[in-house]
């Protein structure tokens, strides 16, 4: 009764859907797969945003998403475009169609919300443009575009104190901006001593490339993709938070064995949906941002944020890099996850913005989340868990070459953090309370601080049920059996 | 602080919304309409989606949406089609390109899903063509295209055993198809002896006209407009339910002063979402509707259905006719409302198409909703309480040339019925319990009888947690001060 | 079908309950009465621990508790001694079997728990003594027993920096104290110049009066009963709550037209029950006693803290005096529910004990209560709110010669304290935000503080649903139309 | 910080509780043990009602009452009577004060309530008479305690259509009847041939030996304890369902390496509070018994009843006998339950009574309860899981010489029923669908039917939520790899 759905890039959406005659669009399948169903996609590049309609019913009742084994399968959020003129030294330009966009044009689309800091003079776009697969940076302004110096350092968590250096800082001159009119878009961009008209330039058109557009779509694997090139927002804790691939609000996915990068702010998204709170404190300036992510919480519990619902997603065998805001993020829907033996690397080492929320992964709430055996490095931050890591546990992670590699924040426990490395030079920043180290290696220097000022919530023991609230006092901490070698103190 | 935005069809989407430099689309203002603003459309149609994105807080905190005091808005989900073809006979031929409808082409959207049952023999669409303003029938297949034969009885209520008359059978010989191709869609159309190059056509290509994307956008007013010709599809208790306006799931709306009509199925819907199933049966077979049908009471529970979180919404002063299915359709999203001085008429008199949730008021799970001084004329059924109603009151309704009046079923109370006039042949089919009829004046027939084969919920009193769940029984009924005229015994 | 039982003096258990035959004690009726019933009850004094067995169905399905009218019945606590034997100057003692305190002996509870002061040096107890009614002092040992000195002022608030003086110092040298043995409590009394053996000597046995041993209770009117003299025991908000009379964690009770005096503690109690927490911080000394407290608050929620289920009580037109603690006391239990034209006076007048929870009336978690039209005066406090009092509103109620009037605190609103007359010299304190006061006479003075060291619950609108948790910046209050006279500063 | 509380015969309660100074009773320590503390009881005969006073926290942090390694421990619901007067042929008579009793005199409380259908001619009580331990039989009348015949089959199922033998006819000429007067009891008992004055003749006096009072006393564990003879009360699914020991609604307890026998109804009760229902439809008539019951389920639901706050309890390695009612009971209470390794035998053997209630094991509602390696003989029906049974699974149990060895009703499951030996004549009664069952080996019968006139509920998967409620179809099952001896057909 199950069916199996092949999608070819030869393939026409008329068709059945067979392996003779095969869909064109991984979408058209997605639109009609059912439980049990099998999605299989041949080899070649889909350049669309894959919204599955139903949900699976259970772990072992699931709809399967996946490359031909053996087939390189790329989704890209992007669109090639072609004709460039150029108009002055360097810069080029080439006007876009805006029906290409449909209702999210991300050129006209500000890097923007809650918690998001840097750059505070000028405002970046959720656009980018690719010369031959590289993320150019955005221009502060047509002059910037003209004559643009390289950049050194990027913006970084202000009391970090010490600069965070551009991994690539030569890639740094070249780059574009953008003007949106009413029927195109006008893209202008510096490619140093390329020919555009003569290289692959792409620039990202979609949001989203594998994300449903509802909630509750359970019960879904994706597997075996390459998955880059989405223009996903600036997804702070208390707002939507689409990323390029992920479950947006529902129970019980599987995303293994993909190869995901240049996500404009997020490749994987476990996070929050809409209702329970999108960008309030930009939005609304009535409360300051941690009191809306608490009634984000208290909201969410009102529409079924729970063990039954939410969550127990698995995250395993990905490759993740180039992203500008994290590898995973994930507040509130992270719950009950595993997330195993990726790899992550380069998250916002572009450094082209700054807010509180950047990290190879950051979740909130991740209550019962196992992070087990990442490996994580240049990264601005391996991994940050904060609000609500009860139950966590980070374990036998390979953390290096990271600005700092761990920071658990305004939590109360209980987390074990256990059998990992931490090679970089700042290994932690401690603002919580209730966890355990045990057999770390910590090559750097460690931070240690109070919360006074600010109440989180406690659960019931593997619960999203508040317990309780409080400050965070700082302390209650097990450390044992660590090895830390002393880094240089900041 | 709170904003008024205005709109115009002389305004543009960069401008700021003032008066003075309007918007041109309701879809802009929509888009950043917050909390406390509101946003006055002035004369004109605007054809597009308005999918309010940011929800009010209360009752009193709103966002309000509504046509400028004297001037006439219409908000149309249609698009005027020109340069027709005569190709044969009466028929004419013109293409459309589907960029047009975006993701939802219509004339691919075949009407379907759970308790829709006629026709059998091939598939009706979402979509419809408009000559003048009047909708067309779609035709089985060409030949009836070229030669149509005028209906006289349509699709109706199998149990009923009598023929239910076309209001306008004249009308019946006005036909159109469609061929969906993979770039554009060809629409044909018999218009008898009209020019359709000298006269208005208009295809419906938009699932709704004011309805959001996306569940829990709270405290919405839409007031004063003219909203027409949407292809919504077929809206059962068991599948999403969109209607050409309305607010998919959420609380405190209030819906008043407007003109709906041409709805392809539902003018207003205060209905279900999608994840708490969508047409599991028809497209499952695993078990009964019914079954289904009570699953999703309890899978929204899971998603927070409460009074809290959903319903209390007001229809009021809205005058609607000329729909496929329903007038007011709504299940589970409907309790707790208030639906008053409504007038509401024509629906489903083309019948076109039948399936068990045809009425002028179609609701399930009512939950202390008040059905208030309506008039409610030529529909195939009047209201149709089905489920849960529990706490409902129908209150100093006009009912009359209706094929019924009025059915309530599988439901054990307490509802009153009261102050009715019931002026149709055919009054009442009581499938049900624990209703008190008082005061009404009943001029046609009755028809009353048990359900033992199926089990529906019952709740705690004003609630929707559920106390029990029983087989119904009839009886238990009071029936006080009414008149009964006595109609003919069908 | 319902049934009216009768029970009088001159009955028996053995009997039917009818007016001819009626029962004895009015506990044999509440073992049988049933949804519908109605108890009457004839003149004399009842001395038992009425425990409702059973419960109503809704606010029109009650089981009824009423003294039969005109007539005056008396339920009591205590036990009438006699045989008492001068010891020693003016001390007498008298013997009591330990079989009619059954499982709970007063003499041998000391009054404790959370939130409890003072006295600090020495342990009094749950029982009393009184002397043709009146209520002795518990001596601080044998020595004061001997020699009383007359107190003038008592244990009071630490932080209101002023003496609070007795109501009647010249009753403090009345004194008692006793000595619990295995089989025999011993009473010892100084009743000054009076023979007991020619008085009417009365002590406490039992905890409450009329309270259901179990929880869920609903729908139980008690009216026009005197109700005096229980052993009721300390009931702070962190601990099972029980009062001489009250639901004990139900719905929908009417408690009216009641005399009630003398409860050791607490004279009416719509408090919580033991299972979300009780004496944690004084048992455990694990946290702090709010951080007990909220997580009450949460516990609640799990055993069914909401609308439906508790609260929504009605206490109406009843005096209330001469109590140790409250009139009227009640954390969580107490939502929903109107306290209206009671007559509340001398709570607290002995200042033998001190702890944070004296007042006519106490209440925590007064979501939506009503306080209207009570006559409050002579008490230590006259009203405190204490957190999450929130859609609460205090009107019209008449304040006078009470060391302070009101307090409302820890709390963020929205109340309203609207056309009171606070006439005591201090009114207000006021430690909460986002409270509307108007149109009050306010002859005292006034206090206002912050509470940034302790965050406490808000709630979703006229629900026990928590939206947030907050400091308390104080503020956000609204003053319209009051007159202050203007008090003497402390 | 924790203690240990020591208690022994020779002890006295107002001593410490150290081992050198012990409490006398389990009571004193019941009342003040805290989490981590430890009751130790030293070996002898405690004639009480422990009612545990605090609860424990967690799995790991429990309050644990034991009997001391290697020390014989009785707990007796029962007092010795003596002085016995001979007032006919060989019936005696004794008079017991009724302050023995307190407020629950088992000789005037009918064995009655919902489910109980026999005997109709007369009532039983839940008062026991034992003669040198062994349990006597209530006679009908005193025509009947002069001149007792002796009884051979006993009441039992009406539709299992055979006659079900007593265990031991020979006892059932042992009678005794009692008259319950204002001050005191009248026992009569026919001895035969003994002389009660001098033998050890006990009667109960007590509702239950080791039962809180009130609910949510959680995380206590029950070791090693001899327990008996407690006058616990008919314990059907809409009632209060006390036994001789359990933890009247509440999670998490240990029950082990306990020997309970002579329980009137029975002896270990995991089963659900009174607020839920309490025998409603023996009471007031106004729904069909199975209506409480499902209305009871959604009611639980309202005070809390999931896993976070229910159940969970683990009752192992317990040798149980000689009860009326059954070894296990529990409705609602027993989720997530652990039986295993327990030895259950002759329960209902007496058959004195029948009632739709009577099994070695009798859950409803055993959501993901596990029945693992017990011993169940002699038994009027062995296991009978009854509604919800969801995720249960009975694996490896030993089932031989019972009248009936399982029965399994109206639940949709999915359950397993494996590698368990039914020995009996009569294997199983399947009135459900959805069970699977494997690897077992069947000597006796079987019997399969559907349920088409009541609907049960199911449930979401590990879950208290209802998912949906069906009538029972029967069906579904799975039959793999037993083997069926092929009994004879009845």
């Amino acid at each position: 009764m199950n069916q199996i759905y092949h999608v070819a890039v030869t393939g026409n959406d008329k068709w059945e859907g067979t392996k003779e005659n095969p869909f064109q669009t991984i979408s058209k399948a997605a639109k009609i797969a059912e439980v049990g169903d099998r999605v299989i996609v041949h080899e070649g590049t889909y350049r669309e945003w894959v919204k599955p309609e139903h949900k699976g019913y259970s772990n072992t009742k699931r709809i399967v998403y996946e490359a031909a084994k053996g087939e390189k399968v790329i989704i890209k959020g992007s669109e090639v475009v072609k004709d460039w003129t150029l108009i002055e030294g360097t810069v080029w330009k080439a006007e876009v169609d805006n029906t290409v966009f449909g209702d999210y044009n991300p050129y006209a689309e500000a890097l923007d919300g809650d918690w998001l800091i840097y750059p505070v003079d000028y405002k970046l776009h959720a656009g980018d443009v690719y010369l031959n697969g590289k993320s150019l940076y955005e221009a502060a302004d047509f002059e910037e575009l003209k004559n643009p110096r390289m950049r050194t350092n990027g913006y970084a968590a202000p009391w970090t104190n010490h600069p965070e250096p551009l991994l690539h800082p030569e890639d740094s001159v070249y780059q574009w901006m953008a003007q949106v009119g009413e029927k195109t878009t006008v893209i202008y961009a510096n490619f140093q001593d390329q020919n555009p008209n003569e290289e692959c330039i792409e620039i990202n058109v979609r949001k989203c490339c594998f994300y449903p557009e509802k909630t509750g779509v359970d019960y879904i694997t994706v597997r075996g993709f390459e998955i880059a090139q989405a223009a996903c927002p600036w997804a702070p804790p208390t707002a939507d938070q689409p990323g390029m691939l992920g479950p947006h609000w529902a129970k019980g996915w599987i995303i293994e064995d993909n190869i995901l990068h240049d996500a404009k702010c997020s490749a994987i998204s476990l996070g929050k949906e809409a209702s329970t709170g999108h960008n309030l404190c930009t939005r609304r300036h009535r409360k300051p941002g941690y009191q809306y992510q608490m009634e984000a919480v208290f909201r969410a519990k009102q529409i079924g944020w729970d063990k039954e619902t939410i969550g127990s997603h698995i995250v395993r065998n990905n490759i993740i890099y180039d992203c500008g805001q994290n590898g995973i993020v994930g507040h509130l829907g992270c719950i009950f996850s595993t997330i195993e033996n990726n790899h992550i690397y380069n998250i916002a080492k572009k450094h082209e913005y700054f807010g509180y929320e950047i990290a190879g992964i950051k979740l909130h709430a991740a209550i019962d989340v196992q992070i087990i055996h990442n490996h994580i490095h240049n990264c601005s931050l391996g991994t940050w868990l904060d609000w609500q890591a009860q139950g966590t546990r980070v374990s036998k992670n390979l953390y290096h070459a990271n600005d700092r590699d761990f920071f658990i924040e305004v939590t109360h426990g209980p987390c074990m953090v256990d059998h990992n490395i931490f090679a970089s030079e700042y290994s932690f920043d401690n603002v919580a309370e209730g966890t355990a180290y045990i057999h770390n290696l910590c090559c750097g220097t460690m931070r240690k601080e109070a919360c006074l000022d600010r109440a989180t919530p406690y659960h019931f023991p593997h619960s999203t049920d508040v317990a309780g609230v409080s400050l965070v006092y700082s302390g209650d901490d097990r450390i044992y059996q660590n090895i830390f070698l002393g880094g240089q103190t900041t």
